[in-house]
């Protein structure tokens, strides 16, 4: 009943498979070899985007912090939301990568409307010389509470965004459960709706460690290599980073995985709502949050069930407190059912 | 008949098999795993170093950066050689994880000696403000040109550091070449020589891409993990990088590797002895410089030898010029006997 | 009736007659001078701070900047209000300086109380890997919009910080508006509050550029002294910064000053509450918010009041909008009167 | 007796009365007032630069990194001699400003050749990823050892960097000194000759701190500003730098003065080679390096006199050392008289 993130699951054969097949031979490095030749073509075929620049790298924060920085200049800022995973869990990284542009947060919780950008963002032009100037917009699709913005709503934060010329990021580290969610296809979700660079991720969703950065708009391209190649990011080997990729796109497996763990989240929110368990945020997609007293979630983690109290472990038994609980790809039916039986008995 | 690198090869299939054996079930993430427990406690006891901090990342260039970045102040700066690594082949990485100190490139050609350093750093003690302060030595071995530094000698570049309290950094993406060489211990060749931060690499010896960052004083540890994470460089499922690291360890396979590796550029090298061909360098790991007519070195490749020039391979057919040649660990004796029948078809 | 700000009135005689006097042959430069050792003394008498480290710099961004990149990792956060000159008028300054070091909104206008920032802050330990780390406070005083801390707010405020084993930084642009203010002593404001780094702004209370940058605990200082260096900020010619604090120092000239600064405030204060205008702020120190009409705004800027409107000068004319109102040393009271007279006519 | 270098005299009396004019009543902040203005439309006009965009720094180590930042991305690099003013005595400030961006050193002294740059380039085009791409070329006249680049060897240095479309950057600290004695205009020795970014500087020539940088072409004049204003380096009461430079201006000064330093230089020059000293350096401006036995230097410094020895003031007495002396303006013949028969009597 491993419920506490998408990042402690194992990696389907599929993928494994595809590394082993990669492992035969010589192959030229830093991505002249084949599979990455097969992998990027996948992917613009996927994104119906002939044109663009596809890379990898083997984590979410290295994906966002070079897709922003690449956008961005040291004295600008980049839009997102307080809960932003580019603000509460990647340690500074798009500071770091961006030479110190800072992140201006624009209120709501994981997501934000339109309204509230332009509030935040004041006057599209540019700004007087003490201020940070207009730098980017980075939106999270699936969002950090579990909401998911529609095509729609992306497409009209990134109209915002263009009024004042700024292009607009997508952290996608859980885009497949986002696309599946949506049935909407990956070029929907992103350039057609206004996305200049989205990070499709693959690990929370079964690989090993790998994400693409896809930059539609190839003409900072190059620009591109360079800082991943000065961050550490370019691999030698690069092949064993496509070939997780290429196992992770054929046959779809992509939204195979994703529909998988949607789909034993949507079983669980249903159980839990069958209890009579109030569950935060209605959208969502392999992620949920729900509200009980902190003695039933102690109880249930006491029966075997993993997953994090927002407000922490320690306090009054008998508050109501958050817990997050995210389904991967390899939670299984008795998992689930196991949990809705363990909460019903602690209820 | 692959020359090229030693990034080019497969990964040999223990460390696959590790990797596989890692992938059952559920782990913690982050490097909170049994797996990586196991590489960590393995590696320090390889080193005797029992309270060493011990962590991975997936690249060489990570791993020097990381640990420059730890050691050294932005207003300082590092000496090293013309030909190192982190001053030829990163991308301006260790500027860009410094915080812009510099790199002072101590004259020689891979290696430098004593006094060479003595008279680059001048006085070891504070600089006037207008300079770049003494920040820390960097060494590589194997060096660049596929010379070995000693015990001893490395014992004597790190006193010289130490009269200006400069931390040594030792680049060992070639750690395991060296160390085989020499018939040392990695003890004797890192902490026990006075090396400070040493970078056990996996990737050019046969990982898919894993190199181990080991600090003997554990001080700074938690700044270097929080480097880490900054970096994008902190994988959430590390145990797919811890085992990478344990199938390199166990059973000493990284030695045999390693040393299959020497004995086969042995074997080229005595060959092309035999064959009156000039080899630069009479010190080596598993790196070979020879020289030879640019025409005889085209021809050679145009029998399916792949390998470097070092002048390029434009320019005239008479000109001599060197090409390097590296043995990785799946380099085959035919490989061998085949290149140096071309090379003799070829004089 | 110049009232847009402290920075566009002129510079007292005494000033420019410590220039002149300093001015004579030659002087050994980078502040070994004698006018720089005398400044020095100087503040650390008034400080009461005898082993205090003293630096002069030409702005207030580079006080501040310097200050908070000498106490702060790239990797930590800086507490401040989401109106705080470092956050809102200093163009990234904060995170060029210290590497990409976010700023953290405790939220207010700005002033923080202790609840908010300890809220802000959580728990003052070691955070998890993923969240920037608690790295320093950052206090305004006379705070932005024109509030004053008194030292026992700044001596509660520092004693939260000090649970999590942060520094303070005091932003003292206008640090003698508010010593005059709150008739205090500089020890009292700063150091015996808690305070480990203080800006003694001169150039807003009618230096030319200078700013004392007071480092209470001189262990860094030598930091302190490189990271200026590396940013430009080291003048050759320091006595001419020195020579200006004398000026400003001595027959306690900067009291004067800003006395004469915030008395002028009081009476146009005075001068507004017997007309009826509405005054955001109770407490201040040279700084004044109105709220009128917006064609009241405008009606006495056409008769010769030059400030700013907190909304902007275009919108509707019976808006109620908010107008800054600053006084620096110069204004003299025929400036007062008329201001009051052009407001009562156009009431 | 002061040689030490042309930062230690005092300001001539044109620039103190410049300021004291400047500040009379109340003038726009950051550069929007008169004086600013009527500095930058002269600066103009001398550099026939109509569209040219003018700013005013503090220091040239300001103006040095701020120009550079605007031409130079972090992951190129920046092409000087090894005795470069931003290699050697700026603390890092070109690698901060940069964002990381190392220097590449041309083998030389304190100037280089076409032939030096073009084999330190390498090809003209795009490098390999791995390596640092080629950012800009940076000049120095006067360079450290006093040589002062021709107006044809300006021009034949930037059109090797023009063949790599690498922009152009002079630290023209000395500028006037160069110009005077090369008899040319500014626009001579500067975008006449394909330099893109001049420095102009004010300091080492009599102002009290004020460089002009000036951008030939303003395609990133505010991107300037901004990193300007990030680095703290923007003054709210700009007026002040702008009188200083004015000063400077008006009746060209500047070429007086340099003129007066210059000329101090050659009297230095002519009686130590009647006295038959060794002068290192034939062609020179206002610095001069002369090759004496150490104890000759020691003497003629106990007699009064004050500069710097190259290989420092410890060492055998009978060792020949070279001591530097720079005249600024305010150099005396009486001073320059006194030195000569200092050296006469202790030869």
């Amino acid at each position: 009943m491993h419920f506490a993130s998408d990042n402690g699951g194992p990696c389907p054969p599929q993928i494994l498979q595809a590394l082993a097949e990669a492992n035969s031979g010589y192959a030229p490095a830093y991505g002249a070899d084949a599979v990455t030749q097969a992998a990027t073509d996948h992917l613009r075929r996927l994104f119906e985007a002939p044109q663009a620049a596809v890379y990898f790298v083997p984590t979410g924060t290295a994906a966002n912090a070079l897709a922003l920085a690449t956008l961005v200049q040291p004295f600008q800022t980049v839009y997102c939301t307080p809960m932003a995973h580019i603000r509460e869990d990647e340690c500074n990284a798009p500071e770091f990568y961006t030479g110190g542009a800072p992140l201006t947060l624009v209120p709501g919780s994981d997501r934000m409307t339109p309204e509230a950008l332009r509030q935040s963002m004041g006057a599209p032009g540019r700004r007087a010389v003490h201020h940070a100037q207009h730098g980017a917009l980075s939106l999270t699709n699936v969002a950090e509470m579990g909401n998911v913005y529609t095509v729609d709503e992306i497409a009209a934060l990134c109209a915002v965004a263009r009024e004042a010329d700024m292009p607009v990021h997508l952290d996608g580290a859980r885009f497949a459960n986002a696309c599946v969610r949506l049935g909407c296809t990956p070029a929907e979700m992103t350039w057609r709706a206004g996305v200049d660079v989205a990070v499709f991720g693959g690990t929370k969703n079964g690989c090993l460690g790998v994400e693409a950065v896809i930059l539609f708009d190839s003409e900072r391209a190059w620009e591109f290599e360079l800082r991943r190649k000065r961050a550490g990011h370019l691999f030698s080997k690069y092949r064993y980073l496509s070939a997780q990729m290429m196992g992770y796109l054929q046959d779809d497996l992509w939204r195979d995985l994703a529909g998988q763990a949607n789909a034993r989240c949507d079983a669980l929110a249903q159980g839990l709502e069958r209890l009579g368990v109030e569950i935060v945020n209605p959208t969502f997609a392999n992620m949920l949050f729900i509200r009980l007293p902190r003695r039933v979630h102690t109880a249930v983690m006491a029966r075997g069930a993993v997953y994090h109290l927002w407000e922490g472990a320690e306090g009054p038994a008998d508050e109501v407190v958050t817990g997050r609980l995210v389904c991967d790809w390899s939670v299984s039916e008795e998992a689930v059912a196991g949990f809705l039986q363990a909460v019903e008995s602690e209820l």
